[in-house]
């Protein structure tokens, strides 16, 4: 049996799969989990592939930690969405922190992560310093008054047409999402693909975020199972993460992390902030902000 | 009508197609042209992508300028294989360079390219800078005598059981190409694929270089046509690409380079020799090297 | 290389193909040759199988002799459509045949045919008893005055939306070639799909033929390049095909068919003209005729 | 999601699916419930597409009532196989039926069946009239001393490579059952595929029962998501399904058969057992018989 991933109108990719493990379709996503003879277990989410077990580290090192290490204290981090946990459990990491709000809209998705996807959240979500709130993260961020944030992480699914995420990345939210950052606080989001193929999201995105932060900071890293490189964005007031030298990174890491990081290190630090010059100009393009008036969203995936 | 590329045993990327433009079988090799919508024209060989009209900058700036570009002063310059004519047309870019040899086994594939590949070869087949030679590597190697290079360019097809290709990624074979290069020379040779996954042939080709050059550098650039990564090593006894500035880069670029570079300049030569750290752990792990006597050969790909 | 034949909407028919013999885009259609190791040379047009060197007598045997067998001296025929030329070889294996007006709109295709598809017309565009009229078919019709036939044949493609051979399954036209059959004149027509769970444009047609003529029969064959059966309808005045025994119809073949046939015998037209339970529930239920303010086409096929 | 099946080297079928409904992996076999947009559920057995909610009658009324009904009175009847209990369901709509032998190997299929394949039985496993037994068929036949069967139908998978039906397809076993049958008793087995393109297995099964029974009849039906037609053989001592006339069929059905018969009526009988002439031609070719030393199997499927 095959999963194919309706890449482009004409690029498709086929992963075959030899179990299909356990499917759960809630308010809001349908979440598959197939075991995969290459990449093992496979998540897809309403039919596009989120994370394997053979290099999901990737994805979840490449969001989570430059923003925390050019933080210099990181105690109190806020996740929206990161419904698998594995983003948490890489902030867990990190020694600093003392307390993590994560905001999720969907409570199915969390049970079937705890029982499901132990292999990503690695019993994150049972952490003492773990606050755990099933909200529509526009609420929460309403409804929290006096709460900020030293990192703020964004990690939804990409913006489908008709899919509960688009509206976490129009310009309103993510401004409120701002101001809930302290003064030195650092976001980071996921930011679909960024290559020069493919590149309209990415780049919505990031003009959006610049009309909100002083240095935004495009990156992206290559995971094998999604057959292409994934890009994020960094967002600060106050840091550069192309300021810091291999050495400073490494010393934090050495420092701060409990664990082993599998693919951010020093060097990877400074490579991820590089971007090759097609790039670069892609981005240098000024593109208007994604409003709730103005929205931006992705085609509907269709796996048939 | 789709192309199927068989990516992994589980692992199929189906290109579509709505032309099929012209095909060649040489005595060596299958060549076949596609148009796709999302690619523009596409060149497979033996069933295997080899680059795309919309993407084949990002493959053949990466090979070529990191070695010409960390010479003082490159002016003789061999080609192996390149049939397509695009390593060559961006060698010729370099206004140092007054000679440059490139030898292909296969007159066929030259005089297709020449008539069927004007958007990869641009000319360059009929710059009086060139000297072409219909000839199997090994023998011309044996041939010349006294010819020695500033940079040579290895740029043949995946070794796939059964190809010609083969005995060029061999010790003996690589260890020839060094004694022609000049003292201060710079070799650089497409490496397969090299990504947490799959990585066994860059490993091998990495250390079979390893025993013969002082340093060896291990480079990949991100090729969406390819749905992958690809890699590159450049070595070389005299020079360490990594010991470069940005600046200096730059500076060299604007003094040598004729024409456009839409994927290589400075920023992007740093990122480039910087590798995640995963990576680096797959490639301290010492292997054998590749010898006549002890092959190495990827399965031969069928795209049925 | 595959090429996918979108059968349904979730239902994909993928025919590798080791060789992209010849393509060719004329006015009305795209055509193109593919050798399949397991069917021969294949015939696409417009993304659609056509036929298969190794089972297209199966179609062509259907479609022309029970029409030309019933017939009592069936001395001259009218073909509509039919470009590859095995409906008119069929047709001139009768020795009865005396003439055999073709009438084609696509005289690209036609050349084509007469070039590259021999192995379907085995020489039978340059028999003398034919007249190739290249004109569209609804023209051709009005512009005869007095001639009639024994036996008309509609060998058109399927009624894709855009399609130029739409006109020629409306009741308009198939009672124009009606007109033009003698008293006791047989009609045959390709018409389209007829199983349990796909039946609509026959049944269109069927009920429409019902309108004009006494007897209409439905019958079909299974073809193993089209992955289904594939169905035909007889339609006549004055003769009725279930009433002649297996000994009758061995008889007249016997008597007037030069040159062999693999699927039509006696025993054969029997099992062709009886029709499981199921199918005839399906064609009793009475749709309304297809005319051209009432058009019915099959949505176009894609097969990317 | 793709069911893929590999129908030939170069010929696959893709069957999309919504929905992944169970799976169960028995000590013989994978059964896997699929649902389709087209097909409704569809019933995969170690990646074979085993028959869909929308078009199974065509199997089972074809394998299971030319046997009874050319039978005078059926009173007792052994399934060989028939998991999923649907020729149960149609062996019981013969009102003459008194007691039925239904022998699977495979308890957990049978349980898996009466849970998931509802609409397959129909309650049928639960009838008085019905003995399941447990066990291997060819101990089965061992065991049981004096019974004696009207009716013994054959129901098992493909003899794949490896399967545990292989041994059910040959001559000894076939004699075997032979001897179980009354002396005017009427024996059915499905038969593979026969089809001009492929016939290898279904001839052999032919020749080999041609070797144990006087009358041995090939015929075939077309089933829809099987995309091809799928052949079936009656053999009997006494009785000859073509002598019957379509007049002498309905009339038994009539006062036999309670409940409906979709597909097989007077009229299907006749067309059943009539064959074109080049099916009629590949059978005529005799080959050696299956035997437990001299076996015949199919090469095992892959569905990736």
């Amino acid at each position: 049996m095959w999963f194919q991933d309706n890449f482009e109108l004409t690029e498709k990719h086929l992963h075959g799969f030899t179990e299909y493990l356990v499917s759960k379709t809630t308010d809001f996503q349908r979440i598959e989990i197939l075991k995969s003879p290459f990449y093992g277990k496979m998540l897809i989410i309403d039919g596009d592939v989120q994370s394997s077990e053979k290099d999901e580290y990737i994805y979840h090192e490449s969001l989570v930690h430059p923003s925390l290490i050019i933080h210099p204290n990181p105690e109190k981090v806020l996740i929206i969405g990161g419904g698998e946990g594995a983003t948490l459990r890489e902030v867990l990491k990190h020694k600093t922190v003392k307390e993590v709000f994560m905001v999720d809209i969907d409570e199915k998705m969390i049970n079937f992560a705890k029982e499901y996807l132990s292999e990503w959240h690695k019993g994150s979500f049972f952490s003492d310093k773990v606050k755990l709130i099933i909200k529509d993260a526009r609420e929460f961020i309403k409804d929290i008054q006096d709460e900020t944030f030293d990192v703020i992480i964004e990690d939804v699914t990409e913006p489908f047409e008709g899919s509960s995420s688009c509206l976490l990345y129009t310009k309103e939210f993510l401004y409120d999402l701002y101001k809930k950052l302290k003064v030195d606080g650092v976001f980071s989001i996921q930011a679909s693909m960024l290559r020069c193929v493919t590149y309209e999201m990415h780049r919505k995105i990031f003009w959006t975020l610049k009309e909100i932060f002083e240095n935004v900071f495009s990156y992206y890293s290559y995971v094998p199972s999604f057959d292409t490189t994934w890009s994020y964005i960094l967002s600060s007031n106050k840091f550069n993460p192309k300021e810091f030298s291999k050495e400073e990174i490494e010393k934090r890491i050495n420092e701060r992390v409990e664990g082993e990081l599998k693919f951010y290190d020093g060097e990877t630090h400074i490579k991820l902030f590089l971007l090759p010059k097609d790039i670069r100009e892609i981005l240098k393009i000024k593109v208007e902000p994604i409003e709730i008036n103005k929205p931006f969203v992705l085609p509907k995936k269709d796996s048939l």
